[in-house]
């Protein structure tokens, strides 16, 4: 058998290889031509057995892997070479993890264990002595154990024989509970609370989670200025990286600043990173620097001897795919549209970050926009669940996430949408229990009003606005809470929990009651700020208004109102934030006035363009000029000018003009409502969990074709739509409804009104 | 100033050691040359700098060490070669720790700054670039802030300035909240909670927690038997360590299986632990096993080419002092005293653990004894705390500790001793609130009759004992939460916190009443064992009564029944555990009983040493034979011969013999009431917080001095007492007191009854 004998070989290889902790951290998965090689070769192997063999791959105790991946990313930051944590509580993965299955083996088998951690095996409860590689289960039905502990990295198991492998069907627990009496009978432990295992795509036994990287590749600047003792580079465009200096040679210090702007870079005392090397060789070496930055500009400077012949990078990104797209007839338009991917792409990292160059922190109201970007882009589910597992972190709450009020609520909206955009139930189940201790602290810390209001130690952050008030209980936050509440009623559904469906539904009920009579002002036709000392302030904001249009929180006629009173309301203060922008536009688009938002995103975002922008901003003044824009929080170049609350267009366009939005969990039934906003004719794809929407809309024809689901397709026309495949229903006032059948290429031709 | 230069050296060559991460993991603080002509080195510079340097220790955030550590320690269990960890959750520390301190410096000074992991340092809220090792401190009052990452260890911090130096009075945080605005307006961290840093004994920045080992002393073997292919080696007595083979050589196969007893050395089928090596030396070589185990007898077997010429080994030991002592004419007593300390010697390690050949794991009840005996021998606070830290581990509370109900209950009576014998408040009012959620998980846990009965996943242990039932509600559990809602009561005082000392008093004097009404049966004349399906079983056990004795849960004349009914009751079934015979000894010795007790310490453990114990066992039953005493769990040697609980006469000694207990927190007062309970003379040392209490004790005399408090002697004698410093107040039914002040020694003449 030659293909035994092969995988004996392979393994033996592998084995060694795992065994080996003294890898260097440098150490890249995707880099290796090792391992290239050997994935070719596993290739083969897979497309051998395929007929019989099943996938494994890595698991763990779900929830630890992305908890540890953002210990080790978040504390990737400096400021000016300094480490610069956060200033939350990290949590750690539990250091002791049981692992089981039961089987049926159809035929006596060898199985492969490779194990992250010191382990044991048990098989039908009886132990293998030391710690196995392998191990045979004979045929029939059989419970496999494996008891791995590991301080520090999470524990880890990958199985593989024919039909034994381990994937997310396994079940996991930190406390097996299981313990012997003084005759040596085992306790019962069916009260212990088993899991399923968390795994992602670590499917060859060399691919050890613990080592995950970002791929890397190289690449160069556009241009090179060769200074006294110093060289200026350019890459063109925003970009993140490792940075590679090459011909290195002499001894001195050498100082690298990184700029997102010209200025930056060239401003040694004030670029917000930078790295410091002492240089000492005797020939011309190639250094690659170890922390992976944010710039568009590189200014290095030398002293004593050193010279340097030239810089290049190694590009980081995720290795996630676009799926969705956007094309129309304004070239501005499609602009905005490629430079928000490429910042969002740029921001979609490990997790779903807020800006490339400062934080790099996973912030979750930042990742909330993200999520609704991803699904219009990547539909890359585990970015997102990854981003929520990394927020949540694990009990007890001792803080709101990102210690932000808001930030907490966004984070429940974030399952909501999930929920919503996916239809994945099981995240929810794994999960309700650390959703339930968060809202359960949320609940505590209301005021004798039932309000939340900011006890000492939360931030209340809505927004980065001048001025803006956040003393007493402020609507906006009542607002998320009973978003928040709603969105518990339904987990709490999902994970058989009736009494939580019953609470969590009265308490968001009696809130959203309280909200109006609270706030809502007749006068101001409006929701106000804030209530201070048990009185309603006379501060209007856009925050609570807006919101409240797109959760459907208003009737028709106070959301006409607001729209006039507020959000197209030239005395409330404006939103500066791409971030709010996100809300108020899409608040807009809700009420149908992509016409209006379509302009306003040419004047905002074509704004940043038009100042040479190739990433989209935190924030955005246009009232400012020059290097003013560049600086933030007392800082010269604080502002991070890569954030991915500023690819929001990637939403709004296929949300609110392409039209396309789920209409039941995981677009089982999906809306189609079209809408050019001025536009001449636009074009796309909205991914779906199984497979695309594609259209194409002008004045006269939409083409819809839907991989999944039951469509709706929502047209106005001033006649009635016919076409391929096309039977429409006329709804009165001059909408019509075709029904989209998956797999069907339904092209309607009407009128655009 | 040639003392700065030698500092700067040795601060420079410490640095590098302290750099290196490639330390091997055998790395022995203590037995390092270089590291003790280090310490001689530290020790004339801290003599030199005496008027004016503050001592500088290693601090961590409080309890991570112990966590740690005990994740380290508790994972070391093998059986038979496989690894075996603990079936509960084990915790990790905090990955990411703030430490400050506010110091008055008096003159501008250098301070060297040691950490355990990625750190920034701040001094007046402002960083320093990258991660200094030594910074300069202007005169004046500043706030320094170290913030330490570190996922694989605990983070921790050395400072060493003259006046600026790390200790348990800097403050530590897991979360401090510290945020800054759009403006770059620092948050208001007020509300932040900040602990006491942990720490123990690392006074040396080389002495790095994370490397802490316990430390190891050679010895040899009494005996070696050669066999063919096989060496059988005697230590003649009970130990522990790591065994070492001298002379190895050859190929082949190796095994090493170890046992308490010959028997069980002998039987490499079913020893419960061994090591298999496979040997390919070509000259003699020396092999130390990794791993240290208990045992008395080694029996190596080899196969192939192999051969050895001896074995010996590292004794492995925590470096606890002996301050205790007990003597008397009894030269039976006198040995079991001298076993039961050796016993106990081998049990303290990192932790107070059980038994040293099989769990070696820290068990709540086990330990719990082992902090009252320590009171009587090392007074060691540090081996307490650690030990309480392990077994608590972290919010949230998923389990009983350990699992068993009985378990958390010991957790909380551990307590209220260490603060009786110690007086140290800050332990409590740093982790009040661990006491607090692990009550109220208690609380949370309770039946409809506010009364504790096992739900799935909780073990009722109380003792190894056959057929005894664990059914409906056990008044020995009901009496354990009782007395721990006293501790709680106790400790929310010390924590200020009113309203807990008003809910807890509440609740533990419901229960105590609820207790008696339930379970008292004037027929038996004492408490049955349980209540099923809300009414109380026939069945009377030990337990609850004896306790009820010393917890002062009985009136007098319920004392005087019991002692009847149950303690001295031939039909009552018989406990064969030292663990429960502690308290069944301890009650009876409450009462008075001390010449039955003494006869029983003969009879049984007196009765393990006839049988050539060196060390007490985890069970011991008169009636079996031979080889039967090893065997427990169903498994050939499953039987610990070296179990902490074994070391009860240390405690009965001391206290109920020499009499000595504190009377208030810490011995601010003590009492002294000797009794001989049937021996001529007696004599020892019984230490507390601020120096030993000496006893010497005949039938003629008694001889006390007191390093600390005010004790008050009680006698009984025939006539007045009278001596040396000697004022006898005659107390009735010829009791005498006599009160000792501060180190004068009182010579008291009397005449016992």
């Amino acid at each position: 058998m030659i293909y035994s004998q092969f995988k004996a070989t392979l393994l033996l290889r592998l084995s060694a290889d795992h065994n080996d902790d003294s890898k260097p951290d440098g150490y890249q998965v995707k880099n290796s031509g090792m391992l290239r090689r050997l994935t070719l070769f596993y290739f083969l192997l897979f497309s051998f057995q395929f007929a019989v063999a099943q996938k494994a791959t890595w698991i763990w105790y779900p929830g630890d892997f992305e908890i540890e991946l953002a210990n080790k990313m978040q504390n990737r930051r400096t400021e000016r070479g300094t480490f610069y944590p956060v200033f939350w509580k990290m949590d750690a993965h539990y250091v002791l993890v049981d692992f089981h299955k039961v089987f049926d083996v159809p035929q006596q088998e060898e199985v492969n264990i490779y194990v992250e951690g010191e382990y044991n095996v048990k098989l039908d409860g009886k132990l293998f002595e030391g710690s196995p590689g392998h191990i045979i289960v004979p045929a029939g039905k059989h419970k496999i154990n494996i008891k791995v502990f590991n301080r520090g990295n999470v524990p880890a198991v990958f199985v593989k024989g024919k039909s034994v492998v381990s994937d997310s069907s396994w079940l996991v627990t930190f406390e097996d509970k299981e313990w012997i009496d003084e005759s040596g009978k085992t306790s019962d432990v069916s009260a212990t609370k088993w899991l399923k295992a968390g795994y992602w795509n670590f499917n060859l036994p060399s691919q050890l989670p613990s080592a995950f990287k970002l791929p890397v590749v190289k690449n160069s600047p556009v241009t090179t200025t060769k200074g006294n003792k110093s060289l200026f580079v350019d890459f063109g465009k925003e970009t993140f990286g490792f940075i590679r200096l090459h011909g290195l040679k002499g001894k001195g210090k050498l100082s690298v600043y990184y700029g997102e702007s010209r200025e930056e870079a060239l401003s040694a005392d004030h670029c917000e990173t930078l790295d410091r090397l002492d240089v000492n060789n005797t020939i011309k070496k190639e250094e690659t620097l170890g922390l992976s930055k944010a710039f568009r500009y590189i200014n290095v400077q030398y002293e004593g001897t050193v010279s340097l012949d030239s810089v290049s990078m190694l590009y980081e990104y995720a290795d996630v795919k676009e799926r969705g797209s956007f094309r129309c007839n304004d070239e501005e338009i499609n602009k905005i549209y490629e430079v928000a991917k490429y910042t969002f792409h740029l921001n979609t990292r490990e997790f779903f970050i807020d800006g490339i160059k400062r934080d790099r922190w996973v912030w979750s109201g930042d990742a909330y926009q993200s999520y609704l970007m991803n699904y219009y882009l990547y539909f890359d589910n585990e970015t997102v669940t990854r981003t929520l597992l990394a927020l949540r972190g694990k009990d007890p709450v001792t803080a709101h996430i990102n210690t932000i009020m808001d930030y907490t609520f966004y984070w429940f909206l974030g399952i909501y949408d999930y929920y919503l955009y996916t239809g994945d139930k099981t995240f929810i189940q794994q999960f309700y229990p650390r959703m339930q201790s968060l809202m359960e602290y949320c609940i505590g810390r209301r005021d004798e009003n039932g309000l939340m209001k900011g006890l000492p130690g939360d931030w209340i952050f809505i927004d980065w606005a001048a001025g803006l008030s956040k003393k007493g209980e402020v609507s906006f936050e009542q607002l998320l809470l009973a978003r928040s509440l709603e969105t518990m009623g339904l987990c709490a559904g999902i994970a058989d929990d009736a009494t939580g469906v019953a609470r969590y539904k009265k308490l968001s009920e009696e809130l959203r009651k309280k909200l109006f009579e609270l706030y809502w002002n007749e006068n101001k036709q409006a929701l106000v700020h804030s209530r201070v000392d048990g009185k309603q302030t006379d501060n209007v904001t856009r925050y609570s208004n807006m919101f409240s249009i797109f959760f459907n929180y208003f009737n028709e006629s106070q959301k006409q109102a607001v729209k006039k009173s507020v959000l197209l309301n030239e005395n409330i203060q404006k939103i500066t934030t791409p971030y709010m922008r996100f809300y108020e536009l899409e608040a807009l688009c809700a009420m149908g006035e992509q016409s209006y938002v379509l302009k306003e995103m040419k004047d905002y975002w074509g704004g940043m363009l038009k100042l040479g922008a190739t990433s989209f901003w935190e924030e955005y003044n246009p009232g400012k000029k020059g290097a003013e824009h560049y600086s933030m929080y007392g800082r010269e170049f604080g502002k991070s000018l890569c954030h991915a609350w500023g690819a929001s267009p990637i939403y709004l366009l296929g949300k609110y003009y392409l039209g396309v939005k789920p209409a039941s969990p995981g677009y089982a039934t999906y809306d189609v409502e079209p809408n050019l906003g001025g536009l001449q004719w636009m074009e796309g794809k909205v991914p779906t969990p199984k497979g695309d929407i594609e259209i194409y809309v002008s004045r006269e024809q939409v083409k819809v074709t839907g991989k999944t689901g039951i469509g709706t397709v929502r047209i106005k026309s001033k006649t009635l739509p016919t076409g391929k495949n096309v039977t429409a229903i006329n709804k009165g006032e001059n909408i019509y409804e075709i029904t989209i059948q998956p797999g069907v290429e339904y092209v309607m031709n009407y009128s655009a009104l």
